[in-house]
């Protein structure tokens, strides 16, 4: 047993008794799937998992790993993409997961409002909202497993965000262990607070780096009833955001989607799903997936109705669909799942998460596109996202023979030919995914020295120690 | 000349060296109305008003200020009424007024977005947006004073915050010069941005004590030309709450205000306007002005008909008024204006800005108001506010007659017997117009020692010299 084993298994043995057996995880076997990201592509380990299964839990082991000089990374449903929530420092990092933290406190429609433990998994969360009614807006491709903990983590976007806005505008209240042990306790449901600084807000996206969320309070909406769900082809890019910009105004704050897509994407849809329904098609430039949602008196399908009528009587729109039931919208909504799937089957690709200006978003999909084709000539460029918020995901895909470090660097150097653009249309290399570990290199080095000072100063100030997952999105050394 | 007073005067000749005659002004009279509050209840002075043009001005005047060892309070309309924007300590404050930077740098209307100074005039920045036909929607009554810097500052509520949210959720970016005169360039109008910790975040709200908001970018919604609204009497405040729950299902997210007023309201307008025409009778337990609005398709005069068609045959309103046109929707409005135009006619008087779980809002009125009755048999309370966000002004008038140290002595009574109901009901002592120094001991005593702790850690991480607006929100003292 070398030096740094006997340590680890030290450590291993103190964290048992201090947190008692049902809590620590120690075993290789047991917690390499807390230590690899979503994706599979990094494997990593840890001193040990942790599993508390109350907020006391999270107390007493945050407390334990201070004593025992050990790092904590807290994870959620391990979903992000953007390593931030798996551990890189094997002998001296602990994971605590909220996984068991899993409860619903109470869901109040009266309030319009909901508790609940970061643990929950978002679509159970989702569920049980709607049981009484009640609509919690989130809505992202990982909700089967992504739990609410870390959306707020990392302050999720996904497909709804134009009408209800990101994570943090969900957020009414926030339960927080601190990095002294301490309990910060701010659950509250109030709509309207202004004493003093939110200090809430601090959490939100901090992606573990100040606090342990431990429970979360959120706004809900009436859940939806009718929706109006339509696949529609276009003439470019450019006519999807002329689109946008007409059903915004002509669809009021009704419309909950605007998704855009490239014709590739029904071939792609179709590798993974091949019996899939695709009901319009496939020679257009550009698709958009657009949905109008309300409840009570509001009559979406009409108003869907009505606007197509307008945009295709004036050559906006070339051809359309609209789901006439709920398997339909289903369907339609399984074509851009389903390109996504395309996408992984055909290897390991290059992934990205960037936003621009919404008015500038088929110039930039436009430039980037060619910018890569430049630099790599033999690979596919996949662009789709959500138009209302500026949010591109500009995949590319290495040509399918390409295997080991000839693929890697392919990925690598489509990412940077992305950025370059990204950063001349003044944009974010993330958009909804945060920065973890995998963007920290390209965030700091884009990071004006102000920003770095006060991001610094706030982190030194809440974590002295760094106690709180060292690594993600900056890289500091403790004050001593 | 005494000690104190020769001080003064050196530091004013530095000042006007330092940053030139026209950005300082130190004439008593010429900075009086820069000292006192917006009602004139509180007046003080300062060792000089400084009036920048540019934020290389702001930087400037944040660098001589350090340099001479004097605090700032910056200001923008000095319309909070919570004492955050005004001096209180004569010898060794510096107001930094924003009125100068009023320039709209762009409105973008492809972008739903636009940039603005800090000084700019809502009002004025409202009717600019509107006339490139988008809309700005924070809708206040100081909106003609109120400057966007100082909505910003203290994230400030109103009439639509059901609809749009808080001006927290309408700033998609921020320019802001720091305690040590560097500048946090943050002025993006992503609408997606997860780029590690959300430092604008700090700034909104915190009333100017960890920078100085220079110019802030906003998000815009189409305009909406289509409203209706109705002014509507109900059998009891519960009703109001049942109502306002079925409007929010039935008019979804086309509902843009919801208030509640007392059957007095009538009469306190009347007292201020005594012309305002009153198109419903007055004798009914509970009223509420209810608006929906919306742009392009959206028929919200049918809409409104048809919910007010179901809510009057469930007997859940028993007598309403629709607006036939811009000029009776305004009518309407001035009732709820005059009616706080009234109580300030009745001289000076208990105002509060609370709120509540929303669930809870019916309860929380009827038992506050018993408590003050019991405590003060001879006062009025006077209860209104957004039902929507829980948000309660409850307002006590002293007898006519009451002059003096009995009326200052039964305002604070007041006060205090509304907010031991607060604390009961877990609400908020301020939920719209922030601490400043008026409600700030009320503040500290709630305070949880893990939030005083960590506002404590934030300010001084930002401001370690207590710089910036001292004795705002917290007392506290520099680290040395």
């Amino acid at each position: 047993m070398t030096g740094e084993t006997s340590a680890i298994e030290a450590h291993r043995s103190s964290l048992r008794a201090m947190l008692g057996e049902d809590l620590v995880l120690t075993g290789i076997e047991e917690i390499a799937r807390y230590c690899r990201d979503w994706h599979g592509d990094v494997s990593s380990s840890a001193v040990a998992v942790v599993r508390p299964r109350s907020t006391a839990d999270v107390v007493a082991a945050v407390k334990a790993c201070r004593e025992l000089g050990l790092s904590i990374v807290p994870q959620g449903g391990n979903t992000g993409l953007a390593l931030g929530a798996t551990p890189d420092a094997p002998e001296r990092e602990v994971v605590i997961t909220l996984e068991r933290m899993n409860r619903i406190r109470t869901i109040d429609p009266d309030d319009f409002s909901a508790v609940v433990e970061a643990g929950c998994i978002l679509s159970e969360l989702k569920d049980a909202i709607a049981e009484k009614g009640m609509f919690f807006p989130l809505a992202l491709g990982a909700q089967g497993s992504c739990r609410i903990g870390g959306n707020v983590s990392t302050n999720a976007g996904g497909i709804n965000v134009l009408r209800y806005g990101m994570t943090r505008e969900l957020v009414l209240g926030l339960e927080v262990v601190l990095a002294d042990g301490s309990l910060f306790e701010g659950l509250s449901t109030l709509r309207k607070d202004n004493r003093g600084i939110d200090l809430k807000q601090l959490f939100i996206g901090a992606e573990g780096t100040l606090g342990i969320i431990t429970a979360v309070s959120v706004k809900l909406s009436p859940y939806p009833d009718n929706v109006a769900t339509a696949l529609l082809g276009l003439a470019s890019l450019d006519d999807a955001i002329s689109l946008f910009r007409r059903a915004r105004r002509d669809c009021c704050d009704l419309m909950s989607a605007f998704e855009f897509m490239p014709p590739l994407a029904f071939t792609l849809a179709r590798e993974a799903m091949p019996d899939l329904p695709i009901p319009i098609s496939g020679d257009y430039p550009a698709y958009v997936l657009m949905e109008i949602s309300g409840s009570g008196l509001v009559d979406v399908d009409d108003l869907m109705g009505r606007f197509l009528e307008g945009v295709m009587t004036d050559g906006l729109v070339v051809d359309g669909t609209i789901a006439s039931s709920q398997t339909q919208a289903r369907n339609l909504w399984l074509i851009r799942e389903g390109m996504n799937e395309g996408q992984a089957k055909r290897g390991s690709h290059m992934r990205s998460d960037v936003s621009v200006p919404l008015s500038r978003l088929a110039a930039f999909v436009a430039e980037a596109e060619e910018a890569i084709g430049k630099a790599l000539p033999n690979c596919i460029s996949v662009s789709y996202g959500h138009v209302g918020d500026g949010n591109v995901h500009l995949n590319v895909l290495p040509p399918n023979d390409m295997t080991g470090k000839a693929r890697t660097d392919i990925i690598y150097a489509a990412k940077n030919a992305l950025n370059e653009v990204v950063d001349r249309y003044n944009g974010s290399i993330s958009a909804e995914h945060g920065i973890g570990r995998l963007k920290r290199p390209d965030f700091e080095s884009r990071l004006p020295e102000t920003h770095r000072k006060l991001l610094t100063a706030v982190k030194t100030a809440i974590d002295p120690n760094l106690l709180l997952n060292p690594g993600c999105q900056l890289n500091l050394s403790a004050i001593s």
